[in-house]
């Protein structure tokens, strides 16, 4: 562990004041829109705009040198030009800021000249103990205690417990924004960029202790201490799961990833087996990643890999159980014991097998007396609900109907509508007292309008994220199996508690 | 070919007159719903509702039985009870209807008993030389002549070019909300249902001669006639593709599909094997399924698979060049040649290699003028433009900001919108022009906000489709690449124009 390193912390993620070298009223410049972004997500610090020229920025004033601030400066942000670096971190140092964000490119990604001039950065960070994100970084993103978007990608992001370690900005912003838009909160996001004085692995450190960040994604293209950085998976992601995707995975994008950070990718066999023994959870895409992410924070860690699915048509049975079988999750088939409860509770067309087609169910309850009853007598590890939201959808077209009066409409509109949402309710208590992953798979999100949107603000609410198919829901629920069973996490039945908190809410306060 | 298929293809899809039976004013039947969504949709022929009561159905007269329609009739809708089923086709016969959907569930899907009544149902049909959709169908949507919705699903569909035909009326249902979201439009969509009369081969044989359909969309759980089914797709896909995914692919999956539709799925292998052979494109999702469409609907045939990407950031570069070499596409490297004329055009940071790194150009041109020198000097086969619609984000940040006065970001922001519209028109006529696929890629349509509206506008628009992340452009563009290898389509540049239209256009009636 880095000596300082809440030190450190503190100064990049929770600064009370940063000077901004190198502000700009021209909106085409970094030094405008990055000093924008911070202003209009709401830092609560003291922001200190410098410009040798002084005057003003709307409406705040610009200070000419570091020395006119008489506050103490938590945080540099440099925006300055690539020549004027290494000055302006020697004005930092004399006085005494500990941590600065080195924006600026045209370093050692640039080649051999780029590649001196980030080393004599270096060694005045290090004479002065100050410590160096970038350069060449599209900045950082932290959202406790107050939003710091100190970083080019524009665009709200949702406070929450989700953090982002990229080797490259673009990536590391595409992940947020499908992080927001699936309404999951982030809390820090690092664009890591040449690396010259931090790397991942000290990131990855700083995350370590960091009581907002409960789960950690990762872009990375290359690590320069591997053994250091596995190291620290090992110990970090029992608590904390990490969600990796990995750049340079094939030969060809190994020498791209060459070519971009300059990283050495290594063997790729080596690092995924390297991954799988310490508990970091690889992915493929920055989709799936977000996937991982929603399963992770939103529902209890699945014990095993016994898999019962509640279906409101054979269709979504069969592709489901397709994924099930090519992600190593296991359909039990039901025993005549579970089957004789069902057909109590079940309409006399249903399936008699798992998955449990109820084609469509007379009330709503069929569907949770179905969950609780397969749970409870064939010790169901996850349970997936196919179907929803088709009632809802209804529900908007008859209220916006142009054939049907209003009168007409109303009540028939509110009770289907009223239904749907008490399902919720119930399968989220579900959720709650039976500590199963009880996964919602809303298939209408995929088609983009405005029905389901109360749905998916409930399911929020409560911290629980609905998927808009089923494979997308099944390869999340299996990479999560498989961290729990490799990191041995006590589950949260045992620990009679979900650990985890709900990022997804996150946003109201808890 | 079926002797008169024409007579049953102008039934079901382009029917001037139907008869509805089974109407309902019961907002919870599908006996309303259906009927509901046929009448909103707004099809032109004539509806008959027909139900024993009589009355109306809000401002339509309610006829008590078909002997009281002095018109011709063309397609009878089935509704009602299982036990009036066989009754109701036997008055359809005398009243000479060519053809009928039974909605009405019940049959084959619940045992032997219901297994014989269907038999008894289609020797009704056999007798009378009718033919048959469902039982068990959710129905079908025809766009052509006019939106025929006659189908449980509620919602919107765009009238287009491809046709989707589902051995289950939720995954059909599902994939053309998948299809609309993307601004694909539907030219027939078919739940064959129990499939008793038409199958599956059928609708394929149907659809092999309608002049607005140019693509075919299957989910298949099995096929009862493998050989008859095969014989059609050799012939028929090289013309009009066909995207299919197979319900049933694990052994657990295909003892799933067997108690949803009955269907001997077969050996896996074997099927995928005759597929490979037979030009049919198979996916694994209903998500890509629509990637693929949208690739075929709204770009040139790729003739070889020599890739190059041209990319505003360094991160995005090395996830597509992984995903390009696990899909089986190749980035040439630079000629030295090549490098010089680049050089000439772009900024000097650039990178020297495929992926061409622009970082971020100083002006639009320097993308296009790349996408030239690179089809032109290595001879490209395909295009991926990563890293667009930053500056339509940035351009919107501005104008809705708190902090800067209109007057200040009126400007900019028009400038950058407008230079980023104007790369879109110029990529477009680049694709025109030199007739290979050059594919956008707008990651921030990961990022559910209307920032990106009027650039995907102007795409759909000009029948292109953009995709939201490199992997899912490219796993589309290497299955095209495939067809089109089987299937030796003389290519667009060949035959000298681009033969397949462009479904994303046709809502404005191209």
């Amino acid at each position: 562990m880095i000596p300082d390193s809440r030190k450190i912390f503190s100064s990049i993620f929770e600064p009370r004041s940063i000077a901004f070298i190198g502000a700009s009223n021209n909106l085409y410049k970094w030094g405008f829109n990055i000093l924008h972004n911070i202003v209009t997500a709401g830092f609560k610090g003291k922001i200190y705009p410098i410009n040798p020229h002084g005057g003003s920025w709307y409406g705040m004033k610009v200070y000419q040198n570091l020395a006119q601030i008489q506050d103490n400066i938590d945080l540099a942000i440099i925006v300055v030009k690539k020549e004027l670096v290494k000055d302006t971190l020697v004005k930092c140092a004399l006085k005494k800021i500990p941590a600065a964000i080195i924006i600026t490119a045209g370093f050692s990604e640039t080649g051999n000249e780029g590649s001196q001039l980030e080393q004599e950065v270096l060694e005045i960070a290090r004479k002065n103990s100050m410590r160096i994100v970038g350069p060449n970084t599209m900045g950082i993103f932290s959202a406790w205690p107050s939003p710091l978007q100190a970083t080019m990608a524009s665009g709200h992001k949702i406070p929450g417990h989700v953090a982002i370690i990229a080797q490259s900005g673009n990536l590391g912003s595409s992940i947020s924004y499908r992080l927001t838009k699936r309404n999951i909160g982030i809390s820090r996001l690092i664009s890591s960029g040449n690396e010259a004085d931090l790397k991942t692995a000290d990131y990855l450190e700083l995350l370590e202790n960091d009581p907002k960040t409960d789960i950690i994604c990762l872009y990375v293209e290359g690590v320069r201490d591997g053994r250091r950085f596995f190291e620290l998976a090992k110990r970090i992601s029992p608590r904390k799961p990490m969600v990796l995707l990995k750049g340079g995975r094939s030969e060809i994008g190994a020498r791209a990833a060459m070519s971009h950070t300059g990283a050495m990718a290594g063997n790729n066999d080596v690092f995924n087996a390297m991954c799988r023994q310490t508990g970091i959870i690889t992915v493929d895409s920055m989709d799936e990643m977000v996937d991982v992410c929603g399963m992770l924070i939103s529902q209890p860690r699945p014990l095993g890999n016994r898999v019962g699915i509640i279906t409101m048509g054979g269709g979504w049975g069969v592709i489901a159980t397709d994924a099930c079988a090519s992600n190593g999750l296991v359909l039990p088939r039901l025993k005549e014991s579970t089957i004789r409860m069902l057909d109590k509770v079940l309409p006399p067309y249903w399936s008699r097998a798992n998955p449990v087609d109820l084609v469509a169910p007379n009330r709503i309850t069929v569907i949770t007396d179905a969950v609780s009853i397969l749970i409870e007598n064939e010790d169901i590890d996850a349970i997936l609900a196919l179907g929803i939201g088709y009632a809802t959808l209804r529900a908007m077209v008859w209220r916006f109907s142009t054939v049907i009066p209003k009168e007409d409409s109303e009540i028939p509109s509110k009770q289907m509508y009223e239904g749907e949402m008490h399902l919720m309710e119930l399968l989220v208590g579900q959720i709650k007292k039976l500590e199963r992953p009880i996964i919602p798979v809303i298939d209408i999100m995929a088609f983009d309008r405005a029905e389901y949107h109360d749905l998916l603000k409930y399911l929020d609410s409560h911290g629980i994220m609905a998927y808009p198919s089923p494979e997308k829901a099944i390869y999340a629920l299996a990479k999560v199996f498989e961290y729990t069973r490799t990191t041995r996490v006590s589950s949260a039945r045992d620990k009679g508690k979900n650990t985890i908190k709900t990022g997804l809410q996150a946003q109201e306060g808890t």
